[in-house]
Protein backbone atom coordinates (compact mmCIF):
# COMPACT_ATOMS: atom_id res chain seq x y z
CA UNK A 1 0.00 0.00 0.00
CA UNK A 2 1.37 3.10 -0.76
CA UNK A 3 2.00 5.78 1.83
CA UNK A 4 0.92 9.27 1.85
CA UNK A 5 4.02 10.43 1.05
CA UNK A 6 4.83 7.96 -1.65
CA UNK A 7 0.87 9.29 -3.01
CA UNK A 8 2.60 12.74 -2.28
CA UNK A 9 5.96 11.82 -4.63
CA UNK A 10 3.56 10.77 -7.28
CA UNK A 11 2.17 14.38 -7.59
CA UNK A 12 4.79 15.95 -7.81
CA UNK A 13 6.84 13.62 -10.07
CA UNK A 14 4.16 14.50 -12.87
CA UNK A 15 5.97 17.68 -13.08
CA UNK A 16 9.84 17.27 -13.45
CA UNK A 17 12.33 19.24 -12.18
CA UNK A 18 14.12 19.77 -15.30
CA UNK A 19 17.77 20.31 -15.74
CA UNK A 20 19.59 22.78 -18.03
CA UNK A 21 23.11 22.81 -18.36
CA UNK A 22 25.03 25.66 -19.35
CA UNK A 23 22.52 27.84 -17.61
CA UNK A 24 23.02 30.77 -16.57
CA UNK A 25 27.03 30.05 -17.31
CA UNK A 26 29.11 27.50 -18.71
CA UNK A 27 29.57 24.16 -16.42
CA UNK A 28 26.39 25.18 -14.38
CA UNK A 29 23.61 22.40 -14.13
CA UNK A 30 20.11 24.79 -13.71
CA UNK A 31 17.46 23.17 -11.68
CA UNK A 32 14.31 24.43 -12.36
CA UNK A 33 11.34 24.65 -10.36
CA UNK A 34 8.66 26.38 -12.64
CA UNK A 35 7.43 23.22 -13.35
CA UNK A 36 6.14 22.63 -10.15
CA UNK A 37 4.93 26.16 -9.79
CA UNK A 38 2.57 25.67 -12.81
CA UNK A 39 0.82 22.24 -11.99
CA UNK A 40 -1.22 23.23 -8.87
CA UNK A 41 -1.52 19.76 -7.71
CA UNK A 42 2.88 18.80 -7.26
CA UNK A 43 2.44 22.37 -5.70
CA UNK A 44 0.15 21.49 -3.13
CA UNK A 45 2.13 17.91 -2.78
CA UNK A 46 5.25 20.34 -1.97
CA UNK A 47 3.65 22.25 0.64
CA UNK A 48 1.94 19.35 2.25
CA UNK A 49 4.81 17.27 2.62
CA UNK A 50 6.42 21.01 4.33
CA UNK A 51 3.28 21.57 6.13
CA UNK A 52 3.24 17.73 7.35
CA UNK A 53 7.22 17.98 8.15
CA UNK A 54 6.89 21.16 10.27
CA UNK A 55 4.31 19.93 12.29
CA UNK A 56 5.50 16.73 12.89
CA UNK A 57 9.04 18.49 14.16
CA UNK A 58 8.62 22.52 14.92
CA UNK A 59 6.09 22.31 17.47
CA UNK A 60 5.52 25.89 18.11
CA UNK A 61 6.92 27.64 14.77
CA UNK A 62 5.80 31.44 15.05
CA UNK A 63 6.81 32.43 11.71
CA UNK A 64 8.06 31.33 7.98
CA UNK A 65 11.36 33.35 7.31
CA UNK A 66 12.05 32.86 3.24
CA UNK A 67 14.77 34.00 0.79
CA UNK A 68 15.01 36.25 -2.02
CA UNK A 69 13.83 35.51 -4.59
CA UNK A 70 12.18 32.03 -5.22
CA UNK A 71 11.85 31.19 -1.18
CA UNK A 72 9.28 33.58 -1.89
CA UNK A 73 7.47 31.02 -4.39
CA UNK A 74 6.98 28.82 -1.52
CA UNK A 75 7.28 29.91 2.04
CA UNK A 76 3.61 32.00 1.96
CA UNK A 77 1.95 29.07 1.25
CA UNK A 78 3.01 27.47 3.86
CA UNK A 79 2.90 30.19 6.61
CA UNK A 80 -0.69 29.99 5.28
CA UNK A 81 -1.35 26.27 6.11
CA UNK A 82 0.54 27.32 8.97
CA UNK A 83 -1.26 30.06 10.16
CA UNK A 84 1.53 31.70 10.98
CA UNK A 85 2.95 35.04 9.15
CA UNK A 86 6.25 35.36 6.62
CA UNK A 87 9.19 37.30 7.27
CA UNK A 88 11.04 38.31 4.02
CA UNK A 89 15.26 37.79 3.72
CA UNK A 90 16.32 39.87 1.10
CA UNK A 91 19.31 40.81 -0.73
CA UNK A 92 20.92 43.94 0.88
CA UNK A 93 19.33 47.10 -0.39
CA UNK A 94 15.85 46.34 -0.61
CA UNK A 95 13.80 46.38 2.16
CA UNK A 96 13.14 50.01 4.00
CA UNK A 97 13.82 51.13 7.70
CA UNK A 98 16.20 49.90 9.81
CA UNK A 99 17.55 46.46 8.75
CA UNK A 100 19.76 43.74 10.19
CA UNK A 101 22.07 42.46 7.55
CA UNK A 102 24.92 39.31 7.38
CA UNK A 103 27.91 39.18 4.77
CA UNK A 104 28.44 35.87 3.14
CA UNK A 105 30.88 34.76 0.40
CA UNK A 106 30.25 34.32 -3.27
CA UNK A 107 32.57 32.53 -5.31
CA UNK A 108 33.85 35.86 -6.59
CA UNK A 109 32.81 38.60 -4.06
CA UNK A 110 30.13 38.98 -1.19
CA UNK A 111 26.83 38.73 -0.68
CA UNK A 112 24.72 40.58 1.82
CA UNK A 113 21.38 39.05 3.69
CA UNK A 114 19.23 41.52 5.35
CA UNK A 115 15.69 41.83 7.31
CA UNK A 116 13.72 44.24 8.78
CA UNK A 117 15.14 44.57 12.22
CA UNK A 118 11.31 44.60 14.13
CA UNK A 119 10.45 41.35 11.49
CA UNK A 120 11.57 38.88 14.26
CA UNK A 121 11.68 39.09 17.88
CA UNK A 122 13.73 37.82 20.73
CA UNK A 123 12.96 34.39 21.07
CA UNK A 124 10.66 33.84 18.18
CA UNK A 125 10.83 30.28 16.68
CA UNK A 126 11.18 30.16 12.87
CA UNK A 127 11.66 27.93 10.28
CA UNK A 128 13.94 28.90 6.85
CA UNK A 129 12.70 27.86 3.45
CA UNK A 130 14.15 28.19 0.16
CA UNK A 131 13.58 26.81 -3.19
CA UNK A 132 16.89 25.07 -3.59
CA UNK A 133 20.42 24.12 -1.43
CA UNK A 134 23.88 24.53 -3.20
CA UNK A 135 26.59 25.73 -1.37
CA UNK A 136 24.34 26.64 1.65
CA UNK A 137 25.66 30.31 1.82
CA UNK A 138 22.24 32.23 1.77
CA UNK A 139 20.86 29.71 4.16
CA UNK A 140 23.67 29.84 6.60
CA UNK A 141 24.01 33.94 6.57
CA UNK A 142 20.15 33.93 7.35
CA UNK A 143 20.37 31.18 10.25
CA UNK A 144 23.21 33.89 11.62
CA UNK A 145 20.72 36.57 10.93
CA UNK A 146 18.50 34.98 13.26
CA UNK A 147 21.04 34.90 15.74
CA UNK A 148 21.75 38.29 15.60
CA UNK A 149 18.15 38.69 16.24
CA UNK A 150 18.27 36.29 18.88
CA UNK A 151 15.33 34.14 17.14
CA UNK A 152 15.28 30.24 17.16
CA UNK A 153 15.98 28.36 14.18
CA UNK A 154 14.18 25.10 14.32
CA UNK A 155 14.41 24.14 10.71
CA UNK A 156 15.41 24.53 7.08
CA UNK A 157 13.59 24.01 4.47
CA UNK A 158 14.41 23.39 0.83
CA UNK A 159 12.94 21.52 -2.24
CA UNK A 160 15.72 20.91 -3.66
CA UNK A 161 18.92 19.83 -2.34
CA UNK A 162 21.78 19.14 -4.69
CA UNK A 163 23.82 16.33 -2.93
CA UNK A 164 26.67 15.61 -5.39
CA UNK A 165 27.11 17.50 -8.71
CA UNK A 166 28.93 15.22 -10.34
CA UNK A 167 26.40 12.14 -9.87
CA UNK A 168 23.54 14.24 -10.45
CA UNK A 169 20.78 12.88 -12.16
CA UNK A 170 17.11 12.95 -11.91
CA UNK A 171 16.64 10.83 -9.15
CA UNK A 172 19.12 13.21 -7.08
CA UNK A 173 16.78 15.94 -7.39
CA UNK A 174 14.96 15.40 -4.43
CA UNK A 175 12.38 17.70 -2.47
CA UNK A 176 13.87 18.39 1.40
CA UNK A 177 13.20 19.22 4.11
CA UNK A 178 16.29 19.99 6.33
CA UNK A 179 16.89 19.84 10.04
CA UNK A 180 19.04 22.74 11.54
CA UNK A 181 22.01 22.26 13.70
CA UNK A 182 24.36 25.02 14.22
CA UNK A 183 27.49 23.43 15.11
CA UNK A 184 29.41 24.19 18.37
CA UNK A 185 32.94 25.61 16.97
CA UNK A 186 33.33 28.25 14.72
CA UNK A 187 31.95 28.59 10.95
CA UNK A 188 33.10 30.96 8.34
CA UNK A 189 31.07 33.13 7.28
CA UNK A 190 29.43 31.13 4.06
CA UNK A 191 30.72 27.70 5.44
CA UNK A 192 28.51 24.93 5.12
CA UNK A 193 29.59 22.51 7.92
CA UNK A 194 26.51 23.82 9.93
CA UNK A 195 23.97 21.92 7.15
CA UNK A 196 23.76 18.50 8.50
CA UNK A 197 21.16 16.24 7.07
CA UNK A 198 19.40 12.75 7.12
CA UNK A 199 20.64 10.77 4.60
CA UNK A 200 18.46 11.01 1.94
CA UNK A 201 17.85 7.51 -0.07
CA UNK A 202 13.57 7.29 -0.52
CA UNK A 203 11.28 9.92 0.34
CA UNK A 204 9.92 7.77 3.12
CA UNK A 205 13.38 7.68 4.65
CA UNK A 206 13.28 11.04 4.70
CA UNK A 207 10.64 12.01 6.02
CA UNK A 208 10.24 9.84 8.66
CA UNK A 209 10.53 11.73 12.00
CA UNK A 210 11.95 10.10 14.63
CA UNK A 211 15.23 9.99 12.58
CA UNK A 212 17.99 11.47 14.19
CA UNK A 213 18.18 14.81 13.44
CA UNK A 214 22.06 14.88 13.03
CA UNK A 215 22.96 12.24 11.23
CA UNK A 216 26.10 13.05 8.78
CA UNK A 217 27.59 16.04 7.58
CA UNK A 218 26.07 17.68 4.56
CA UNK A 219 28.97 17.80 1.99
CA UNK A 220 29.68 21.00 -0.33
CA UNK A 221 33.01 20.97 -1.86
CA UNK A 222 32.11 19.49 -5.10
CA UNK A 223 29.20 21.66 -5.27
CA UNK A 224 31.19 25.04 -4.01
CA UNK A 225 33.09 25.55 -7.17
CA UNK A 226 30.83 25.23 -9.34
CA UNK A 227 27.09 26.61 -7.92
CA UNK A 228 28.67 29.04 -5.44
CA UNK A 229 27.41 31.83 -7.28
CA UNK A 230 25.00 30.71 -9.73
CA UNK A 231 21.83 30.49 -8.20
CA UNK A 232 21.38 33.92 -6.37
CA UNK B 1 -24.40 45.43 8.13
CA UNK B 2 -20.61 45.20 7.32
CA UNK B 3 -20.09 43.71 3.93
CA UNK B 4 -17.86 41.21 3.29
CA UNK B 5 -15.74 43.64 1.95
CA UNK B 6 -15.63 45.94 5.17
CA UNK B 7 -14.62 42.78 6.97
CA UNK B 8 -11.67 41.48 4.69
CA UNK B 9 -10.73 45.19 4.79
CA UNK B 10 -10.70 45.20 8.54
CA UNK B 11 -8.72 42.30 8.91
CA UNK B 12 -6.03 44.13 6.22
CA UNK B 13 -6.16 47.44 8.01
CA UNK B 14 -5.15 45.78 11.00
CA UNK B 15 -1.32 45.03 9.47
CA UNK B 16 -0.47 48.70 7.90
CA UNK B 17 0.96 49.05 4.63
CA UNK B 18 4.19 51.21 6.23
CA UNK B 19 5.35 54.27 4.51
CA UNK B 20 9.14 54.89 4.27
CA UNK B 21 10.02 58.49 2.63
CA UNK B 22 13.39 58.47 1.07
CA UNK B 23 14.13 54.58 0.82
CA UNK B 24 15.32 53.37 -1.75
CA UNK B 25 16.89 56.94 -2.55
CA UNK B 26 15.66 60.83 -1.69
CA UNK B 27 12.26 61.63 -2.59
CA UNK B 28 11.22 58.47 -2.87
CA UNK B 29 8.24 56.83 -0.59
CA UNK B 30 8.34 53.33 -0.34
CA UNK B 31 5.78 51.25 1.13
CA UNK B 32 6.48 48.19 2.59
CA UNK B 33 4.06 45.30 2.54
CA UNK B 34 5.88 43.27 4.88
CA UNK B 35 3.47 44.35 7.61
CA UNK B 36 0.94 42.07 5.64
CA UNK B 37 2.76 39.18 5.28
CA UNK B 38 3.65 39.08 8.84
CA UNK B 39 0.04 38.88 9.63
CA UNK B 40 -1.58 35.84 8.63
CA UNK B 41 -5.10 36.92 8.54
CA UNK B 42 -4.34 40.37 6.72
CA UNK B 43 -2.81 38.10 4.18
CA UNK B 44 -5.40 35.35 4.11
CA UNK B 45 -8.03 38.45 3.44
CA UNK B 46 -5.52 40.06 0.87
CA UNK B 47 -5.97 36.34 -1.26
CA UNK B 48 -9.77 36.26 -0.85
CA UNK B 49 -10.36 39.70 -2.17
CA UNK B 50 -8.14 38.57 -5.28
CA UNK B 51 -9.94 34.84 -5.36
CA UNK B 52 -13.26 36.80 -5.40
CA UNK B 53 -12.53 39.25 -7.44
CA UNK B 54 -10.87 36.66 -10.22
CA UNK B 55 -13.82 34.56 -9.91
CA UNK B 56 -16.56 37.12 -10.24
CA UNK B 57 -14.98 38.67 -13.14
CA UNK B 58 -12.45 36.57 -15.01
CA UNK B 59 -13.62 33.23 -15.28
CA UNK B 60 -12.21 30.33 -17.13
CA UNK B 61 -8.60 31.51 -15.91
CA UNK B 62 -6.04 29.13 -16.68
CA UNK B 63 -3.02 30.47 -14.87
CA UNK B 64 -1.43 33.05 -12.79
CA UNK B 65 1.24 35.08 -13.73
CA UNK B 66 3.92 37.03 -11.32
CA UNK B 67 5.98 39.31 -11.61
CA UNK B 68 9.49 39.09 -10.13
CA UNK B 69 10.05 39.25 -6.72
CA UNK B 70 7.30 40.96 -4.58
CA UNK B 71 4.49 38.83 -7.50
CA UNK B 72 5.84 35.99 -6.40
CA UNK B 73 4.62 36.25 -2.60
CA UNK B 74 0.97 36.66 -3.85
CA UNK B 75 0.87 34.43 -6.97
CA UNK B 76 1.29 31.09 -5.57
CA UNK B 77 -1.19 31.86 -3.17
CA UNK B 78 -3.88 32.83 -5.21
CA UNK B 79 -3.17 30.27 -7.79
CA UNK B 80 -3.50 27.56 -5.25
CA UNK B 81 -6.99 28.94 -4.57
CA UNK B 82 -7.78 29.26 -7.97
CA UNK B 83 -6.35 25.92 -8.43
CA UNK B 84 -4.57 26.75 -11.63
CA UNK B 85 -0.56 27.16 -12.12
CA UNK B 86 1.80 29.88 -11.15
CA UNK B 87 4.15 31.07 -14.09
CA UNK B 88 6.70 33.63 -13.40
CA UNK B 89 7.83 36.52 -14.87
CA UNK B 90 11.51 37.16 -14.20
CA UNK B 91 14.13 39.88 -15.22
CA UNK B 92 16.57 39.36 -17.62
CA UNK B 93 18.69 36.20 -17.67
CA UNK B 94 17.04 34.89 -14.30
CA UNK B 95 15.04 31.85 -16.23
CA UNK B 96 16.69 28.78 -18.39
CA UNK B 97 15.65 27.47 -21.60
CA UNK B 98 14.17 29.12 -24.36
CA UNK B 99 12.12 32.66 -23.61
CA UNK B 100 10.64 35.48 -24.67
CA UNK B 101 11.17 39.02 -23.48
CA UNK B 102 9.97 42.38 -23.50
CA UNK B 103 12.16 45.73 -23.29
CA UNK B 104 10.31 48.66 -21.51
CA UNK B 105 11.76 52.20 -20.32
CA UNK B 106 12.73 53.00 -16.48
CA UNK B 107 13.90 56.22 -16.25
CA UNK B 108 17.75 55.49 -16.49
CA UNK B 109 17.36 53.28 -19.12
CA UNK B 110 15.79 49.94 -19.62
CA UNK B 111 14.75 46.68 -18.45
CA UNK B 112 13.58 43.32 -20.04
CA UNK B 113 10.62 40.92 -18.59
CA UNK B 114 11.36 37.36 -19.25
CA UNK B 115 9.38 34.61 -19.25
CA UNK B 116 10.24 30.55 -20.67
CA UNK B 117 8.48 30.46 -23.73
CA UNK B 118 6.90 26.80 -23.06
CA UNK B 119 5.23 28.79 -19.93
CA UNK B 120 2.17 29.93 -21.58
CA UNK B 121 0.20 28.63 -24.79
CA UNK B 122 -1.88 30.59 -27.23
CA UNK B 123 -5.37 30.99 -26.28
CA UNK B 124 -4.20 30.40 -22.56
CA UNK B 125 -6.43 32.61 -20.27
CA UNK B 126 -4.03 34.62 -17.61
CA UNK B 127 -4.59 36.72 -14.55
CA UNK B 128 -1.67 38.72 -13.99
CA UNK B 129 0.00 39.55 -9.87
CA UNK B 130 2.16 41.97 -8.34
CA UNK B 131 2.44 43.67 -5.10
CA UNK B 132 2.70 47.59 -6.03
CA UNK B 133 1.36 49.71 -9.47
CA UNK B 134 3.60 52.47 -9.72
CA UNK B 135 4.23 53.99 -13.48
CA UNK B 136 2.60 50.29 -14.75
CA UNK B 137 6.27 49.49 -16.84
CA UNK B 138 6.51 46.26 -15.83
CA UNK B 139 3.21 45.12 -15.59
CA UNK B 140 3.10 46.55 -19.29
CA UNK B 141 5.71 44.83 -20.05
CA UNK B 142 3.85 41.93 -18.82
CA UNK B 143 0.94 42.02 -20.70
CA UNK B 144 2.95 42.40 -23.99
CA UNK B 145 4.85 39.18 -23.44
CA UNK B 146 1.31 37.66 -22.92
CA UNK B 147 0.09 39.01 -26.18
CA UNK B 148 3.60 37.76 -28.13
CA UNK B 149 2.52 34.32 -26.35
CA UNK B 150 -0.69 34.54 -27.65
CA UNK B 151 -2.42 34.22 -24.47
CA UNK B 152 -5.27 36.30 -23.23
CA UNK B 153 -4.95 38.65 -20.57
CA UNK B 154 -8.06 38.56 -18.25
CA UNK B 155 -6.79 40.99 -15.52
CA UNK B 156 -4.02 42.40 -13.98
CA UNK B 157 -3.80 42.73 -10.04
CA UNK B 158 -2.13 44.47 -7.56
CA UNK B 159 -2.03 44.95 -3.37
CA UNK B 160 -0.99 48.66 -3.69
CA UNK B 161 -1.90 50.98 -6.50
CA UNK B 162 0.30 54.40 -5.93
CA UNK B 163 -3.08 56.59 -7.79
CA UNK B 164 -1.10 60.15 -7.14
CA UNK B 165 1.66 60.90 -5.09
CA UNK B 166 1.41 64.49 -4.38
CA UNK B 167 -1.45 63.50 -2.42
CA UNK B 168 -0.55 59.86 -1.37
CA UNK B 169 -1.60 59.50 2.47
CA UNK B 170 -2.65 56.49 4.48
CA UNK B 171 -5.98 56.60 2.36
CA UNK B 172 -4.68 56.18 -0.87
CA UNK B 173 -3.02 53.15 -0.28
CA UNK B 174 -5.68 50.48 -1.20
CA UNK B 175 -6.01 46.80 -2.53
CA UNK B 176 -6.45 46.75 -6.10
CA UNK B 177 -7.77 44.55 -8.61
CA UNK B 178 -7.35 46.02 -11.56
CA UNK B 179 -9.72 45.21 -15.00
CA UNK B 180 -7.02 44.89 -17.64
CA UNK B 181 -7.88 46.39 -21.30
CA UNK B 182 -5.71 46.77 -23.75
CA UNK B 183 -6.23 50.10 -25.89
CA UNK B 184 -6.92 50.16 -29.43
CA UNK B 185 -3.80 52.21 -30.78
CA UNK B 186 -0.21 51.63 -30.25
CA UNK B 187 1.31 52.29 -27.16
CA UNK B 188 5.21 52.60 -26.29
CA UNK B 189 7.26 50.12 -24.42
CA UNK B 190 6.49 51.41 -20.89
CA UNK B 191 3.97 53.25 -21.76
CA UNK B 192 0.66 52.89 -19.29
CA UNK B 193 -2.27 54.71 -21.11
CA UNK B 194 -3.05 50.61 -21.22
CA UNK B 195 -3.86 50.88 -17.88
CA UNK B 196 -7.61 52.01 -17.36
CA UNK B 197 -9.33 51.45 -13.75
CA UNK B 198 -12.20 51.96 -11.70
CA UNK B 199 -11.88 54.88 -9.66
CA UNK B 200 -11.56 54.13 -6.26
CA UNK B 201 -13.38 55.77 -3.58
CA UNK B 202 -13.96 52.46 -1.02
CA UNK B 203 -13.28 49.11 -0.92
CA UNK B 204 -17.06 48.38 -2.06
CA UNK B 205 -16.70 50.12 -5.23
CA UNK B 206 -14.29 48.75 -5.71
CA UNK B 207 -15.34 45.52 -5.92
CA UNK B 208 -18.91 45.86 -7.33
CA UNK B 209 -18.38 43.32 -10.12
CA UNK B 210 -20.49 44.87 -12.66
CA UNK B 211 -19.15 48.41 -12.52
CA UNK B 212 -17.51 48.79 -16.61
CA UNK B 213 -14.19 47.68 -16.27
CA UNK B 214 -13.13 50.71 -18.31
CA UNK B 215 -13.99 54.09 -16.90
CA UNK B 216 -10.97 56.74 -16.90
CA UNK B 217 -7.44 56.66 -17.74
CA UNK B 218 -4.83 55.32 -14.81
CA UNK B 219 -2.85 58.99 -14.53
CA UNK B 220 0.58 58.09 -14.06
CA UNK B 221 2.18 61.26 -15.18
CA UNK B 222 3.07 62.37 -11.38
CA UNK B 223 4.25 59.18 -10.50
CA UNK B 224 6.71 58.73 -13.41
CA UNK B 225 9.23 61.04 -12.32
CA UNK B 226 9.21 59.92 -9.17
CA UNK B 227 8.65 55.85 -9.13
CA UNK B 228 9.55 54.91 -12.00
CA UNK B 229 13.20 52.89 -11.68
CA UNK B 230 12.51 52.49 -8.18
CA UNK B 231 10.54 49.52 -7.19
CA UNK B 232 12.34 47.02 -9.37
Amino acid sequence: MATRYEKREAGINRSEIRAFTDFPSKGIVFRDICPILKDPEALAAIIDLFEERVRETCPGVELVVGLDARGFLFGPLLAQRLRVGFVLVRKKGKLPGPTASVAYTLEYGQAEAEIQEDAVEAGQKVVIIDDLLATGGTLYATCELMKKQKAKVLGCLVVIELKDLKGAGPNRTRVRVLPWSSTEGPLAPGGCSAFRSIPLRSWEHSFIPDVPAILNTFSTTTLRSTFLSSFR
